[in-house]
This record gives C-alpha cells, sequence and structure tokens, in this order.
C-alpha cells in the first residue's frame, strides 16, 4: 500500500499560521478513500451500490503543529475488524516525523439496515485482512 | 429586511491573519438563505418542491480585510430580476464600513427545465419586487 | 452557562445529504470559544497576551446525523482540569436529542513554555471550577 | 506550464451532490500557488520576504458542475499585467469540457506600501510576460 499524500492548502492554515485542527479529520478522509480505492473497492462504487458508510466516531492526536506546503504522508492500517464494525488508524508524517496520529470507527447500512462486512464486501474484507499480515 | 449577521469564526482566518477571501462566498450564501427566508419562501422548502437553483456566478470586490471575532453586516438588494434570471448585491460592512461587495447570479430548474421565476413562485417574486421600491 | 446553538449552513452538508463529520469539531471550537468569552477570558485576549493554546487532541462520537437548517446546541463541561492540561466534554443535541459527543484536549504555552494554568489565568482557572460545582 | 489538477474531495461537495461553488474559490488559489511556483517565485517566498498580496476581487462563472473524484484541470492566463495590478484568468475543465472560469485581481504591499510588481520582483514580472506570448 502506498501512503497517501496532502500537501497543505493556504486556506487550511489560520490565523495561529498553522494548519487548523479540523483539517486533520478530513486529510484522514481523503487518505482512508484513496486507500479503499488502493484496495480495489472504491467509496464511489460502494455509493452506486446503495451503501451508506457513516463515520461513527473520529479523533485525532496532535504531536506537531504543520503549515503552508507541509506534505503530510498518511499511513493507514486496520486496528479492527469485526462482523460490522471497522476501526482504522492513522499515522500522518511530514518528512519521517510524526505530527498527528488518528483514529477512524465505521460501519456499513445496506438498504437501512447494518451490512456484515464479510459478507456484503467479500473482497474488501480479504483486502483489509491482507493488510494485516503484510 | 433585517441585514445578516456573520460573526467570524477562528477557523475562517488565515495565516495572513485575516478572513480567507473564500469564505465571503459562503457568507454572501448564509445571508442569502436567511434573506429568503425573510421573504417567506426558504430555501429548503425550495428544495422539498424539487426545485434546484446553481449559484450561476459569484464574484467579490475586496475593500478591506476583516477577523477572527469580527461581525460581518450583510445587506442584499436584488439589482435584477428577469423571466429566468436572478442577480443579487452584497454590501458587507463591519463597523458601518464597509469590508466586502459582491454579487451572485441565480437560475431556477424544475424538472430539469428552467423555471420562469414570476410564474413558479409569485409570491416569492412579488415579495423579491416589494424590496426593490422599499 | 448558556449553551452555544450553531445553525447548519448550506456549506457544510455533504453529498450524504448530511453535515460533514469534520464540521463539529470546527463547531466545538465556536462553542468553546463562546464558553470561554462567557466565563471572561476571551480567546482573542488570550491571544493578545502572547498565550498560545493548542488544542492537543480531539474527538468526535457521532450519535445521529444531523442536515442544514438544523440548529445544534453545544454543551461544554469541563472534564479534567489539572496543573497544565483542560479536558472538556461536549454534548450537541438537537431538539432535545443528542447528535454528537466529544471531548477536546488542550495545554497552554506562555512564551513557548507550558503554562500552570491556576497561576497564569486565576480568574478563568476559577471560573472553570465553579462550573464544575454548578 | 503545465495545468493545475484537483480531485474533488467528498467534503468539498454539498447537499446537491456537486462541488460546492465556494470551493473554486479555493481550488483557483490552489492552482495560482503552483502557477508561482512553476514561475520560480513561490509565494511562500513572497511571503518570507515580507510581501503582503491580498486578492482584490474574486469572480467565478459555473458553467458545468463537479462533483466527487472529479478531476478539474485548471488553465491560468495573465488577462492583465499592470504596475501595480495583476489579473489572472483561469479555466477550469474536467475531461476536457469547461466547467468554470474564474478570475482573480492582485496587488502586491511591500512594507505596507504598493509594490511596482516589475521594479519589486523583476523575474517574476519577466516570467508572466514570457508567458503572454507563449
Amino acid at each position: 500500500m502506498k501512503p497517501y499524500l496532502h500537501e497543505v492548502k493556504y486556506y487550511e492554515t489560520d490565523k495561529m499560521g498553522v494548519t487548523h485542527h479540523s483539517n486533520y479529520i478530513r486529510i484522514m478522509e481523503e487518505a482512508r478513500i484513496d486507500w479503499m480505492d488502493q484496495l480495489g473497492y472504491g467509496y464511489d462504487r460502494m455509493e452506486a451500490e446503495g451503501i451508506v458508510s457513516p463515520v461513527v466516531a473520529a479523533s485525532c492526536n496532535y504531536k506537531k503543529t504543520t503549515t503552508f506546503k507541509d506534505v503530510i504522508e498518511v499511513e493507514i492500517k486496520v486496528k479492527q475488524l469485526s462482523e460490522v464494525k471497522l476501526i482504522l488508524a492513522y499515522t500522518m508524517r511530514v518528512g519521517g516525523k510524526i505530527v498527528c496520529t488518528g483514529e477512524t470507527v465505521h460501519c456499513f447500512f445496506d438498504g437501512g439496515r447494518p451490512a456484515v462486512i464479510a459478507e456484503r464486501f467479500p473482497s474488501l474484507y480479504e483486502a483489509m485482512l491482507a493488510t494485516l499480515s503484510a
């Protein structure tokens, strides 16, 4: 898996001169979408198939500030994969140094009912399992 | 009509220490939605009725910078109201001084076809006309 | 203490039709700034005095979706107040129902060094303590 | 000059299912920063040298909607270059079709006073002139 790169935009900074902390939640979404594309089951396909996958929880631990033009490298690992829940862990680095770590929790709804990941998305499930042993 | 008030949020500032210029486009949208509510035909009702009203054009002339906690007072005037097009002019002030002026152009689609404003929204049309002579 | 009200803006929604999850982090910031104003020690004054107060961590648990025009009522409680660390807990409700809960962790730097809250901001410290027993 | 590419992010869409119109102003900024980098005089260097370059005006004409995962290709042309003012014109395309055109007006301040572009930034000025005859 290739890490996702996000170059900090001017409009993502705030008057403290650093990337506003809310943007890391967005950067994690960008990285997650790219990660799913790499796993071969894009978020657009999921939506086209009528799946709704809300973010159940999200958190960030801010270690170092970043700013305009910094290139944030985001690495994603599956932290937990159960029947109906997926927990992803994010490590964000600039120049090799950790600037932020985060976590998101996801579930999947198919026609309004919780979907069992391994049954509804077997290939995605296998691909995610494979990243665990990589 | 009551002017719309927007207090600048911390996350709306950028590393120059001022409100990022893109946010005025959003503030104009907030003010426009409030203005339509005051005219008695809210944007949520319009959407519920299946009307799609894209912004065709938008522009801003930035006069003075604003920053965190500034209260921007937005005044809207109908600049042009034709059969299928609406042009709104915005004056944004802080403490009585103009900080930005703007314009947006709108049209309305009903079931994918352009809607004649006076026919499809007669009460909104009358209300907008009334603001012209106020 | 008065709860903070945030009416969801059109631009805060996403193509799923709901408030994008990243915006709750921003709404928590808005509420926190209002809360500090109510405690009599505004964030602008803190910045003017050269204090830098980074968000060390932030998290959200999303319970129900919200959308355009929903009015989110944010209640803040001090969860932990130590010498150099402040943890705030947020409860966000629409129409009395909880839509999201969150937490933020803060510390304070004065001239680049960690500030002891009770010493550097005695009145703010007392005001925060008072909310605990309220 | 290489056109700038922006892939539309999920959080840039709104409940209409399309890219929110305010984001094009941000995309134009991203493209402009990339364009200045290509011209050899990056915005970060300009800021480091104490230059302040506010956006004096910005406008967009929206032609077609775009949405999540669309790749917007932004082409920039110098529309006007006078002693103290720079006007840039933007053409944004998806799959070769124009989705939006825009314009921004800029001036430059050095130590609070308007800077004559050709004198203060001779190499940038020459590089911009060169794009005109390309």
